[in-house]
């Protein structure tokens, strides 16, 4: 990996104001298949995210009347700068592959009523066709809107039988770090790989925690950076819920 | 698998007469970070074709003053009806994958000439964003156009030193076979399944074979059947070596 | 891999006519254990072909009154001139053995009669014991017969209760290729590697086509090429019925 | 998993007050073999850190005078109440085993220079032998003091050449949750179990943040309790670093 | 490996006689959570060994009315001198690994009653902890102390129904072998390495033998040497027996 | 496993006396690609044996001026009664397969003289084509065969320079077994799962040991019937080694 070359001058990479999020677009009902499909990008990161419906459980929760919900995250071998090695001919998935996924999982559990939801169970993939930093947080952000399109399409088909929302909230995630000691909203891939500091933030709609993750990249980072971070955190996903918002407005 | 109804009626299933493709279309530079890439669809088939070109060629091949050109397929887990397990999460490839990769790498390598490329390698991601039958003949028909792609940006980078061209001819496929005892060009999905005989062609340019693979599904063909069934490929063929040059003379 | 010479001359390698079959031989019952077994030998190629009954269907066939046959290819590390390394030590399957092992089962299953082989499963292992060219042809022509002794001998043991004979026909295969411009039966290794165009042909008794697999090795091939393998390939495949029928009539 | 009952009381399930450490001791120079190793314990949660020195380092950082640190984590069979699968049986490893291998390298390198370890690589084992919580937080702390080992071993035998010292400063960290809406320091399996929240968070010596990591179990959290658990393992960490220095100043 | 260097001298390595152990202990209750476990050492070799008491067998075995005891051996990454990789890590078990799980279970296995075990399973993890020779011996000597342990927690919780004990004798292990033409007893490291001839050996407390395993390392040996080296081993299984005796007389 | 029924009788399953050996056959030559290669039988245990020579070595004895040799085993899925899966298919090779490949390669290495094989690989293939007790056994004795051919071709094709034979001795190898309280030679499988006690032995041509390994498989042993078993084994093994030298005399 080449140093990068120190992060210069007071405008961001891209020209944005520190607080300012990449264009974000929502393509709702990108797939003819699934029950739930969104096309996400912020800016030139593009994450297809698919719900993938069904009856049943898995076999450790049956009986219980409630479902689950889960995530699978992946990168086309092409989706960034150098090609990767698909893992399915390494034969297996790398670290952050199955770390990132279990993140999204945990992060779409964190607004499901299961009881609500019934024994049935719903499968986000998440697979990222073009990738310039931000993935995981952009998979989480338009798997919600996958998600909840895949529930009201149980509901149109009765296969959820509840009258309470299996959905408690909505939930959207952003990333947020320290580049030249400036803390920064939704890193592009060039100011990622600058970072001192680099944190994912996943908030509910109503502004509280779902997951912090924070490391420092370089310095160990102060309290008063962490709440600074955290600060710009809390208004990206605010913007972000609103444009969740927007996207499930129109009709399917 | 629930077994298909029959297939009445004279037209086809999509109102198609039977020597008619599918609509065709080719989205070059899908992809900002790869060497050639197409979004190509057949229909409801998408697939995204990358073409990734880099300096120096696998160890069997050093010091042999000749290139390699490979390919890799897979489908996105939601890309069909139902959702399939991740090879990657399986932990191996399945025959079909492997199978059809294969065939990809030999359809494309057959109009490249190795002393032109020189050592260089050009790989080929053909992952299925889209499933409705006819994944691999798209697939190749892409690759084809995002490989040109890429050795253009390999002389273009001056990575190709040869004055001859890497490619000696273009190279496109499609499906054809026989449903209710009626040969059809290019089968969507509900024709597949319903097929008795179903061949993949692979045809250069000037109409010529690298590969036919025929299959009888259901009964064994005539060799009239066969001949038949050959016709309307080199047909289709010629058609989508029409689309690809059309798509590769436009500016990119 | 060493460039061949060029091949010379106006007979073949090992002096048979172009339409020349390598001498056949099936010795039938070669195992005490399987319910049938085959040893086969096309030339030097020699492939031990048994077939496993069990009663009983794979889980996704269980209640539908329907049997299932398959089959695995696979060759012995040092049946080839350099020893191969163990797909069982690699740890997973290659493509080529992947391939070869569907296209054995599909071939079997065209001459199959579900219903009348009721809840049962023959499975078909070919392993390759030496090679010289033409494998999976000598595999699928011996695995046929070593089905008809599987089959024949569930019906002994009243595993088979149907009237219907469960085999609806007969299979066998063949390969021919062009070499030096020529079309030839029955490549042996040396004609393989020399081969501009390789096709593997399944043909039923009656000379149906059950698959066609032709492969463009260095130029693409023409439609009268391809008729002129065509006929080769279904004179062939007649000569080994002939061969099967005689090696199922001697008692066992 | 059934249902904890509710956690009733003031007093911690062990009588701790919520700001306390479990009973910490650290056992330096455990193995025989192993350049630094330590025996750790947090409370009933064991683990057994071991640091291995050798000579030279990963390919992709050859030639660049840097060193490099990795860590591998992983839990015994029976170190839990029920027993689990080998990994190694398994033929693959967890996602949660992944991520917290990478959470141990990351922490250690946070306070590594690289130019004053020069071309050498020291990997950390952490080796859990008996679980009770808090096990990836104990395994950061124990792992700290074997590599500070580790680093003098490679001192005293003139493979580390630099004046300057690797160590640029000391890290620890350590659990913290909400338990009944109580903010509690370095849970306990029991308390972990109940924890609507639980954060992890390593920390070097003079009170900075290396890794952040907090999720909701189940209601999103609030900035104040975030806030809590920020102070709460602050202070534990300031604890644990004391206890560091105090291992490692008794002559080994 | 570098080549040992002579073993030179009358006495051993270590001070001890050709017919002398080296110090065993067998500390009981080492883990809170396995129904038994003992932190074996032979010398500086130490092994930790847990029993997991299950109600229910393997598929295989149900409504047998008998019951199951398996063993799994590792070794963790630095418990020997350089650090091995870890078998999870390179996704399959080694042959070395097998071999010896395989040894240990049966070894175990020839001292239960099954029937009187009931629909029982007991696992014996043996985790070599640090290595200096004689871990497979260890493993066993230990184990059969935690399966005591874990019979009588089956016993004491009426899980074990059947009045017959299923404990039908007591086993141990002991490595013997030839050292500069001397037979040994229990070899550490530095003499298994110089070691001509090496032999495992594994008797139930009344002498007799479950187990021999000699392996010629260098020269093959002659009947006198098994002979003696069988004589060596039994006098050591037979010290075993008494120190675990006395290991399982102290109330736990 | 069903219970095998109590072997009555004075005489044996098939009619030999205690210490009679099974038709043996060693048919050289089988293979056309490998140096050296046989099929050999012990009464109905068939198992093909190939050595497969090639100039250098593996990477860790590179530069030693030593040669190496090596043995993999392995079954076909129907050399048995029943069906196994592919160990290629499982993806990973079972314990008892690895144990026995290791048994072989440490059985031919006892005669080789490394220094005098020189920079060279000789690799034993071991294919069980059918099974009736004893493989692991005919496979050693067999094996002897055909290393001793790849020897003499790789002197005859200069690939060894040494003066010295790289062959120091022979080796062959049996089975032993109590069947109803009387000591038995060379097994068969109807007597081997009715064996209280179970041993392979493999001897140099000059009656000396290499490999000892005897299981109880029911009741321990006595010493008195070991030595039984010892002496049936040596006695088998000087049979074997006339054998070996017979087959190794016709011209090849």
């Amino acid at each position: 990996m080449p140093t990068p070359e120190p992060f210069a001058g007071s405008s961001r990479f891209d020209g944005r104001t520190p607080a300012e999020l990449r264009p974000v677009a929502l393509e709702r009902g990108w797939s003819m298949h699934a029950e739930g499909s969104v096309l996400i990008s912020f800016g030139d990161t593009r994450v297809l995210c698919t719900a993938s419906f069904t009856e049943g459980v898995p076999r450790w929760r049956k009986g219980s009347g409630e479902g689950w919900v889960t995530a699978e995250y992946a990168m086309l071998p092409r989706s960034t700068n150098t090609r990767g090695d698909r893992e399915s001919v390494r034969g297996k998935i790398g670290g952050r592959t199955h770390e990132i996924s279990r993140l999204i999982g945990r992060s779409l559990r964190a607004v499901i009523d299961f009881k609500a939801l019934g024994e049935n169970t719903v499968v986000l993939d998440c697979d990222v066709l073009q990738a310039d930093g931000g993935t995981r947080t952009a998979a989480i952000t338009g798997a919600y809107v996958a998600l909840a399109d895949a529930v009201a399409w149980g509901r149109r088909n009765k296969l959820i039988k509840s009258r309470a929302t299996p959905l408690t909230g909505t939930v959207a995630a952003v990333s947020v770090g320290i580049v030249g000691s400036v803390p920064l909203l939704d890193l592009c891939y060039e100011e990622d790989v600058r970072a001192e500091t680099d944190m994912n933030v996943v908030c509910t709609g109503d502004g509280r925690f779902v997951e912090v993750q924070g490391t420092a990249e370089g310095e160990p980072f102060a309290r008063a950076e962490l709440d600074a971070l955290l600060d710009l955190a809390v208004g990206g996903c605010a913007q972000l819920d609103g444009l969740q918002r927007e996207a499930l407005e129109g009709d399917r």
